[in-house]
Order: structure tokens, then C-alpha cells, then sequence
């Protein structure tokens, strides 16, 4: 039961992140107000849910943690299972109130360029999130939702759409694949290149941060 | 005398709530910013007044708040007067600065998209209030109050004269009827979908937090 | 020596907040973000200066504060001579930069709007400073200067250039004038408007905070 | 190793804040959101490595910091050599991404308000830090971060492009040299008036905190 409540935190947060990133896809203007929302959005369910279940909505933070020990392996699958739902829930949702578009969106994003720009604010994301929200020298501290919606917000005005989608998560990779916003090649790709990232950024918490 | 306090600050913040929302509704052009500017007056208020009367300001999180035990139910009807005073207060003096239009407005929102944003997005609020706000684990944060103001601007920016009016408060509605902004007809709609996205908000908190 | 601390921190702290206003009274363009400059450098001094000279910058809250006991009457005219000649300071530099325009301004608002907009807005501004910066109940927390610094964002954003100014402070409102944004009878009568507003918000203070 | 520790967070702080710098100084249009993201990506930064190495990312700040007494004489070579290296490796890939500018930028900015502009915000800078991330009387805040990235968000806003470059950093300015974005003169000027600026800045510390 200690468990569900925790899945369940997931679900909520990771819908609402991924109905905000799929409301502002079909938006008839992109606007940068809708990247503040995806950052605030991401801000306010960490605050919300980060003492139930950490308040990751992200399977790469999920890795980034577990690498680090701040979620044990067991339940990791869990948490991915969570995500997924939840971010398949939110892209099926507005899907309901949007049309689908009729030919599926291309790759309009350079390998390289979508590698990089995944891999350095994933990366960034994962970093801030153990640095703030797991080492014992900022425990207790009001700044970690601020900080870790804002570095998503960063990455979504300064990379997304430029270098990459800007997902920065595997879980609003699904969704914006769902969607049809992205094709499944680039997606993949995303995903991957994110899981690596959350990886590295808990080998680099490991050295800068004292065993506590 | 002890609850005449905790009306007045309920009053203040409602009052200075829909004041912002009435403004920007006659703002020449709409901004992003008038969006910013009505979670921020939210976030301001309920930093200020949520040591008083947990700075509620709004009918939808007081029933939230009652339903979790958060707040006794013989206040419930004075916190909601006071709040449905503190918006028409704020939504008369507006129109004394407007030309009222010639017109009442339309409807202009699907019924399921009106309900479905009015649901979610107040049920986001009224589950970040009771998380950030109520619960022990969380007490003595720094966050709330941005975390709460920041799930109405978020709401406001993406789903907001899109899917609904986004109002997330029944006192706020008022506001937007007095204003001429909506028909009667969404008006209640929406205020009958905030009240059981509270109360379902707080069914979700007993749910995922263990008892205190 | 320990109040010409305070005193300096005083004149530090409006001459960013009057050098930022006039700067962005110059602009050649109106931008949103310049009213997200204008609070949140209020914020950022209110957080480095609070906790050696309370932060206010802004003569309407010093004597909020004195009305409500937080500062002594003995030490007001010394934090008065401070903020405004910092304001003047500033307002001299910005003046150093850019041309003197051919003829002074006019009085754009209307009498009652002005006075409405300058006293919500300002009285909204102490009631926040009275709320988080001085009350026993808020003792250490890390919002107060958000809250502050918003509070001036949301009346600029909504009233300033509709209603009113947008000072919400004696010290900007001479800033205004030196720099011929404003003639000089709506100036005087925003400096008064200001600190009626803080009287009275220092009033309100008192009968909603129980006696600490 | 523990020094080595602090060098690492440095240099991967001052890479996020010189590659967020670089990507909006090639975007195609230039947006106010370009400027909260340099300023939001130090507030992150300062918030995951600060309780680290201080969270400087800047050799002015760093010098400051020597000044004030926060950081010892003998480690701020290796502070700046960390920050510098975190900068240049940020401006090489953000070169890697985009074509070189065929001629020099220019020296666009007066060579008084090009001192005055990185003089004020730098020196604004350097005071909310020691004020807020190394004084006694703030300790344990989490506010500081906020307070750090938004002075430089205020300055980019009203200072920025107008009277300066609004590097108030010289590893920033040695990203935009090599990024062509400015004329050697004028960054030198702008690394010697940074520096200038973080000297006095703590000086002014001295002079406003009482000895701990």
C-alpha cells in the first residue's frame, strides 16, 4: 500500500506534466509562456508530490536516482510503469480535443544536434535533482522544485525546438510520439539519449558529493 | 473575533484576486503577462495570509480543505461569503473603471472541453494546496504559496480561453459574470465543476498521504 | 554606526529599484519583461538588505512599518532622506544616459483612477511586507521577498500605465518626475495616495494579527 | 580531492551558464525569454553546486568572495581557471552548432555606459551574494539562489544590449570574444570592470554586516 500511494503520485504528476507539454503542441502560436508552463508545471508537482514519491515523473530521474541510491532498484520498474501511464493518459486525453494531424511529423532535428541538446539539459536536469533533493547537505530545503522545473524550463527555451524536442524524459518522448509531434526514430533516440544522461549525472553526483 | 480575522484576510485576498483577473479581462490586448500577474497576486495572497486563514481564497479549496479536515465545516459558509463578497466587491469596483459591453458574452467553449479544463486544472490546485500546505510533512516550507499560484498561471496559460475560461474559482466566476465575461449558463457549469474537483482533490490526499 | 548601516543598505537598495524603473521609462520599446525587472530587483535587494535594514526602499513602507511597530519613529526621517536620495541618485545617473525629452509629461490618468490604482496596489504592497517580513508567525521564512517583489510586479503589470503610474513609492514617484515621465501635481498626489496606503495597510495589519 | 570536488561543480556550472549564453546570442530572433534563461540557469546551478563550492561561476563573484573572506586566497587561481575552462568549452560547442559570423562584431556600446552598465549590475551581483549566500544572519535561507540568478536576469533585461553586453562575469564575456559577439577591447574592459565591480561589492559587505 506505502507502494501504490507512491505509483500513484507518480501517475498524477507525470499527467499533468505531459497534458501541459501536449496542450501547449497544438496551441495555435507557440508562445514562450508555454515553456514556463512545462517548467512550472514540472515545479508544482515536485513540491506537490516529492515527499510521497520523490517526485521524479521522469524515467530517466527514476535511473538518476537509483544509480545513486535514492530509489532502490526494486521498485524502478514501477515508477517507469507510472510514468508511462500517466504520460500515455495525458497525449490520449488531448488527442480527445485535437485534431490529428494528418501526415506524421518528420525528424527535423540533426543527430548530433538532438544528441547534444537531449543529453546536456537531461543531464543538467538529473544533476540538479540529486544535488537539491537527495544529498543530506540540502535537506530540508524550499528551492528544489523551483530549481528543477526551472532547468527544464532553461532547456525548453534555449534548446527546444532548436537543437531538439525539448523532452528531456522519456515519458513526454511517448507522448509527444503519441501525438504525432515527433517521428518514432527521433524518438527513440531521445529516449535513449536521456536515460544515458540521468545515468552520468548520478556517476558526477557520486564524485562531487562526499559520502554521506 | 478570532474568525472575524481569518474572513477579512479571506476577503483581502479574493478581493485583490479578482481585481487582477477584472483588469486584465478589459486590458486592451491580452498578455501573457496578465496570466503571470493573476497566479502571482494568488501566490502573493496566500503568502501573506495563509498564517490567518490558510489563505484559501477561493469556495473550491475551502470545500477541499473541509472535506481533508483542514477546516472546520461551521466555517465553511462564512469562508465562502466572505469570499463571494471579496470578488464582487473587486468585480464592481472593476466595472466602475469599464464600459460594460453591449452585450453578455457568448459561450464560447465546448461543454466537455469546459468541464474537463475547469476539472483538471482545479483539481491540480486543490491537491497542490493540500500536499504543500496541510500536510505534516510539509510544514514549515517556503513553497507553497509559489507552488499554488504557480498551478492557476499554468492552468491559465494552457488551458485558459482554450478549453475554458479558466477561472478554478468559483468566486472568480462570479467575478467573470458580473464582468460580462462568460453566460450564466458557463458560469454555473464551471462553478459546479470546481466544487467536485476540490472534493476530489482531497478524496486523492487521503489516498496517497498516510494519516497524520 | 549601526544605523548608518541601515541607512546605506537603504540608499543601495532604491538606487537599483530607481535606476531599473528609469532604464526601463527610456526603453525604446515596452516590454513585460521590464515589469518582471522592476520586481524582481525589489526582490533581489529585499532579500540581500532585510536582514540588516528591514528591506523596505520605499518610504510608504517605512511608515507602514513604524505605524505597525516594526520601525522606530526616531528612525524614519533618516530611512526617508535615504530612500529618496537614492532614488534621486539613481534617476540622476539615468538622466546622465539619455536625452532630456523637449517637453515634460502630461497627466495621462484619470484623478480617481489614479487614486485607486496607486492606493490598491500600495496598500497591497505594505500589507504583504506587514505579513511575511514582520509578523511572528512568518518568522524565517524564505519568501518574503518574493512575495514583496511580486506583489509590485502584479500592480505594474495590471494598473501601472492604465490606471496609474505604477510607483507604489514616494522615492519612484520623484525618480518619475526628475526623469519627466510624470507632471508634477499626479506626482504629488501618487506620494500621498502611497502613504495613506501604507498607513492603512499597517491598520489592517493590526486588526487581523493577534498581538504577538 | 575534496578542492577538486569544488573545481568539477565550478566548471560544470559556469559550461550550463556560458552554452545557455551562447544558444540565445545565436537564436534567430532575440526574446526576453533568452534572458530569464541565463538568469534561471545560474539560479540553478547555484542552488545544485553551491553547498559544494560556493556556487560562484564567475570570477568576479569569486573575488568577491576572496575579499569578503568566503573563499581562501589560495584557491581562487584554480577557481578561475575552472570557471574560465567551463566557459570556453561551453562557447567551442556552442560553435560547433552554429556557423561562424564572417566579420568581428563591432564595439557597439559607449565606452562609459559600456563601464557603468557592467560596473552596477556586477557590483549588484556581487552584493546579493555575499549578502545572501555567505553572511551569518541569512544562513540556511533558500532564497539565495533566486536572489543570484535574478540580479543577472535584471540586468540582462534593462541593461543588457542597451548600455552593455550584460556579461557581469568574465567568464561570459571570454564566451561571447570567442563566440564573435565582441570586439576584444570592449571585453577586456568588460572582464577589468567586473572585476572592479566584485572588489567593491565586497568592500560595501564589509562596510553594512557587522563582524561575525
Amino acid at each position: 500500500m506505502e507502494h501504490l500511494r507512491k505509483y500513484l503520485v507518480e501517475f498524477i504528476g507525470t499527467f499533468f506534466l505531459v497534458f501541459t507539454v501536449g496542450l501547449t503542441a497544438f496551441a495555435p502560436v507557440a508562445l514562450p509562456a508555454h515553456k514556463v508552463a512545462i517548467g512550472f508545471v514540472l515545479m508544482v508537482m515536485v513540491y506537490a508530490g516529492g515527499f510521497v514519491s520523490g517526485g521524479h515523473y521522469n524515467p530517466a530521474v527514476s535511473l538518476a536516482a537509483a544509480v545513486r541510491g535514492a530509489l532502490s532498484w526494486s521498485q524502478i520498474a514501477q515508477y517507469w510503469i507510472a510514468q508511462f501511464l500517466g504520460g500515455a493518459a495525458a497525449a490520449g486525453l488531448v488527442m480527445y480535443f485535437t485534431a490529428s494531424p494528418e501526415v506524421e511529423a518528420g525528424c527535423p532535428f540533426g543527430l548530433m544536434a538532438l544528441i547534444i541538446g537531449e543529453f546536456l539539459f537531461t543531464y543538467a536536469l538529473c544533476y540538479v535533482v540529486l544535488m537539491t533533493a537527495t544529498s543530506k547537505a540540502t535537506a530540508g530545503n524550499s528551492y528544489y522544485g523551483l530549481a528543477i522545473g526551472s532547468t527544464v524550463m532553461v532547456g525548453a527555451f534555449v534548446a527546444g525546438g532548436v537543437l531538439c524536442f525539448g523532452a528531456f524524459n522519456p515519458a513526454v518522448a511517448l507522448g509527444l510520439w503519441m501525438l504525432k509531434s515527433a517521428c518514432l526514430g527521433s524518438i527513440l533516440i531521445t529516449i535513449a539519449t536521456n536515460l544515458v544522461a540521468g545515468a552520468l549525472a548520478a556517476l558526477t553526483y557520486k564524485l562531487v558529493v562526499k559520502e554521506d
